[in-house]
């Protein structure tokens, strides 16, 4: 099913600045794309980086060099194949098999404090069998205990904040479930990218974690349908998958989102009853 | 010159576990290996994993099945030819230059809040216009202000709890060093390994800083010889490299570590006047 | 019902300090003293201060001058009278009627930081109408949610810690009963005194709730007995209420308490069916 | 010399609320008030408190009742009389002679966590000699090290983050004063007031250190003339002492400030050369 994405972003520039832009899509096994078009203030000097090693993003590196304005207009039709795998397939992996790519995703990073996290995960968590019915029960917890409140939170809240403020958006709710997956030794990585009708309509986030050797997608925010998700960047948590890392003073004046499909049918909870999804196997 | 080193540690095992053991020393174009020998408790099954591509570990997977106690005894012999770099060969790149494969090392981490740390980098080194020299009074600044004091901090402590608390250890004194570095937008990263000679021997933690597309290692701590170390592992901080991460309930009961060299001359004040030390170019 | 109490401290003193102790029983209208006697090692000098404003203490303030060694002991006999009082005797008064000297338990604290925990109070205990009941929910939720662990903790540990790393001991317990409380608008304060048959002995904590006008007991570890506690202090939180607040360097090397009481029964469930217990009227 | 204080605040009521109200200046023994006038929205109930025993407050007590809109004006002459004392006779007290009502301003507080800053207020202030020497090069340095930033802290933040977050507002600076003091073994308080011809005109905060027995007032800031401070309360931290703790959910709408003197003559650097400021002897 092709989404029609369009975003758009302008920045006051009140310093010469070097930008890390994060908004494309990736090409992976499941996600194609064409008609790709990236527009920029004229004179601003781009590029596009190689694709990372850990994690993965197509940052553009720009450099806002004179301009006072930074206008930024990505679109692209992106056509996914998310892949439905019963629960039963799904292997219960010791922390011994868990393969050598994943084994980042145990770790703790920036705003997923898995290391302090381990008691509360075991307590409520620790007395379910299964990793992906305790990644399930995660998220649902995560959505019944958390708030969803849009400027209760900022670029420095974490984890182990949000577990006790009980409010945040979508990048602490992926947050929050990557640190409890981790805490249980179930690898757990950020996603981030555009959700199809997702209304109010933004970037998004959510997180993966890796059951049986395969990358299972969550939402805790239940804000988008799993089979609307275009990719534009893997990571350990936010800190490598902003939309827009900056260095020096630009300050964003605007921003515009859609993703959107003619024929987009969303899986609805019959849909789903006993399946995951994969977004790239 | 080559170093010899041996790492003993003793666990009892209290329940089944496995661990990510992080001793062995690295393979790089500046460090090469020799007799080489890793001993554990007969049947324990362990294996070596692949290298991985953020950060650089040989991690060593092990399950201790049914072992009462591990033991594990690592030897190895290794040449290392650390390079002697002119500061005035080190430029001063932006951030728009910086080589895609230190981006990361830009970001916070675990334990690097750099984000956090912004005003405080720029308040007391953004003053000075070199990012070689940023990096060296950080170095020092660390040194000055921070008391090496062991058992004073946790696993859980990080920079922003160093930088007000002002005592720690290797680890402690690393971590700093980074975050300072990453938040005035100079790459830096984890180094582990062996010092040749230092007191009392330990497994050892310092900082690498990427200027002018080098990375150039520092020791806050001024515990060991620079010329004297011998890489471990690469990482964003210690959650990357940490000498044992556990997966289960095991003890360490007792630690020997000697890293020795018949020949070594340690770099003294004036060797080092006007020059940095890059272990693997 | 008479209680034989005894402490016993010693330090060895590193460098002339000055020492806080905060030991004694405290004399209230339901609480008498008998046979107290309080023995320090001869030449430090020492003197009780006034009972303070803000919370009560009978502190010990002592200089150790030139003494290397310092050894107290302290003994009482108390006599307290805990008054019972029906669940439906406590009115359930709104802020506007709170008793002035009640509104200082209200705010946050160094250990108690209530107005982080706003949210997770309202949605844990929001939904119970009266505020005993919420005071007793919140003491069932910390027994059956939080480890008691020694040495889990520090003195740096505080309620926002322990809602997420779910472990502590008695002062940890009680930090977070008060914050809770707080969070919901109920006054509440800390408590530290002696424990009749309390295994192992020690010196412990609890916390009371204002409600209906009332100061009521609670004990989230369950270890000691509501009506075997005599009362050494109360405070906003263990920052007033430290058995030892020591300015300069001494070392505790050794502790004992003990207090017993012949006749002591202990309340069975069956006598706290709808009862709740208030130390002091 | 009489200072004309006005106070506006005007709020819009989303629910039913109490709140407890601190902008009623103090009678001290060197502060009186005349022509005192407090008007609030009809049919609004409101009481005046007694002033509590730990920290000094007026608070008003109100309940919004049925109002949708809440306008407070408060007016009040004030004259006040500081007291000059030369730095000389201010003697250097041990901890072992502080009088027993200054010790509560000791202990940590919820936003001033002293004991976390510790070696820090060592290192820096330690090799100082006299108390208020200390307590100068501790204004000195907030003035000099912290940035003065609207909007860069918000309710939560404590001295903590400020000593390494580097920016905040008067709340701020005065919390990491009285943090800095309470680490060196100096009693320290916080103040709120009225600060004459202070641009822009709000409420104040700044930080009173006991020294020699005697309360001195320092204003990190630097923004208001230490003869020109009316107190409207005094506290462990802003914990005691806001404008409104809101118990129920208004809205800021607006607020206005004013406190003028026609003749009003700020000290300037000779007139403090060698003095210190008591506001209340």
């Amino acid at each position: 099913m092709p989404f029609q994405i369009q975003a758009e972003l302008h920045y006051q520039v009140l310093q010469r600045s070097t930008v890390l832009l994060n908004v494309h899509a990736l090409t992976t096994a499941n996600q194609t794309l064409s008609h790709e078009s990236f527009q920029i203030t004229p004179g601003v000097i781009w590029e596009e980086l190689p694709i990372g090693t850990a994690g993965e993003n197509r940052y553009i590196r720009l450099d806002t060099g004179d301009a006072q304005q930074l206008d930024i207009t990505y679109s692209v039709t992106a056509e996914t194949s998310p892949v439905m795998i019963s629960h039963e397939a799904l292997h219960d992996l010791p922390v011994s098999q868990i393969p050598r790519s994943a084994l980042t995703f145990l770790f703790p990073s920036r705003y997923c404090q898995s290391d302090r996290l381990g008691k509360l995960a075991w307590k409520e968590f620790g007395g379910i069998l299964h990793p992906y019915d305790q990644a399930v029960a995660i998220a649902d917890w995560i959505f019944n205990n958390i708030d969803y409140l849009s400027g209760s939170t900022d670029a420095g809240t974490s984890a182990f904040d949000t577990v006790t403020q009980r409010a945040g958006v979508c990048r602490d709710f992926a947050h929050l479930g990557i640190a409890l997956c981790r805490a249980l030794s179930i690898p757990a990585r950020y996603f981030t990218g555009y959700a199809c009708n997702m209304q109010p309509p933004d970037f998004h986030a959510c997180f993966e974690a890796c059951i049986g050797n395969r990358w299972i997608i969550f939402d805790p925010t239940r804000l988008a349908s799993l089979n609307g998700l275009v990719r534009i960047a893997t990571g350990r948590d936010a800190a490598d998958a902003s939309v827009a890392t900056i260095f020096g003073q630009i300050e964003l004046t605007g921003i515009a989102v859609s993703c959107t499909s003619p024929d987009f049918q969303p899986l609805g909870p019959d849909d789903l009853a006993g399946q995951a999804i994969v977004l790239d196997s």
